[in-house]
């Protein structure tokens, strides 16, 4: 009884990297790597959480009235007024959201490492939240620029001269959200690794 | 000899899904799934490569030169004066390269199902590449929205009135970034699934 365990544990690792593991018992560095995993996993997750819905939060409240009223510019700069400001909160907020709900999943991985049909479940999702926080991120970061530096052809002028502190606010918001991206790039690259460890 | 190739095989399976396949042959499906897989996998990266390309092409050569000189705009548009779309050709000219890159990875999936180390390699560059994608369309996407239908409130007109092809132009290479964008996120989603019926 005993054999047949054995075997196929060192054949499983054989078959995946060098023919060099002779029969013998699973190293225990394998069990001890994915619990650490999964522990990682969660932890980086609510660093996640934190800054999607710190991005969200910031660009929501992001809101400059001007004491005076110029030729070209309006009394007040918020959010509501860019559509692309608008998809960032509410993809921001959605993928926080979303993060949130996943920590449940992730506490399992770490209770049951076995559960393969969650880090599947987990993988997939992130992926494609991944692209919606990186999507209204780099949109965001597009329009950032623009209003910092303007563009001399398309005769758009930089309005961060006269919107500082909005300007200061919505990039803070823009670099807490690639934060998020560079989190979430992380976690599924971790969650890979988990995945073929079995 | 036989029986030390079967019993690994079966306790695989066991182990990642539930207690039921007694020892013995793997299922043919799980080896048929996952050869379709690694098939799915070239064509479509085929089909990433020429979207990637194409939309690298299309914003590079989006030019259009006005016949007559107004107050506010310049005589011609081109990419390269829009850093966001410079940034967009380069990104996706890079994603294009990756992709021919792994085409050969993508092979060896096909030839060695077994070959778990490609799988994962593949999942993470390709989860770094889906980023640089979704970053550079969404913020050209942004830009063009922009183009398209201005901004009251920065006073930032629309330009798509004048530069009417240099428009459509840019926003079917957006379109077909997109298109990449897809394509990969459904690579990770099947890079995945083959990781797990392992």
């Amino acid at each position: 009884m005993s054999m047949s365990i054995d075997v196929p544990e060192s054949s499983n690792v054989a078959k995946g990297t060098a023919p060099l593991v002779a029969a013998g018992t699973r190293p225990p560095a394998a069990g001890g790597l994915r619990k650490g995993l999964a522990i990682t996993d969660f932890i980086l997750r609510l660093g996640a959480i934190a800054a999607a819905l710190g991005a969200a939060v910031t660009m929501a409240a992001a809101d400059e009235t001007l004491p005076f009223f110029t030729q070209f510019f309006q009394f007040e700069a918020s959010y509501d007024e860019m559509p692309t400001f608008q998809f960032f909160v509410i993809t921001m907020a959605f993928v926080g959201g979303y993060l949130v709900l996943s920590l449940p999943f992730s506490v399992v991985t770490i209770i049951r490492p076995h559960a393969l049909g969650v880090k599947l479940l987990l993988i997939i999702l992130d992926t494609v939240f991944l692209t919606l926080a990186t999507a209204a991120a780099s949109a965001a970061a597009a329009i950032v620029y623009l209003a910092h530096n303007g563009n001399e052809d398309a005769n758009w002028l930089a309005i961060c001269n006269q919107f500082t502190d909005f300007c200061q606010e919505t990039s803070g918001a823009v670099v807490s959200s690639f934060v998020t991206v560079v989190i979430m790039v992380l976690l599924i690259v971790m969650l890979a690794v988990a995945l073929r460890k079995h």
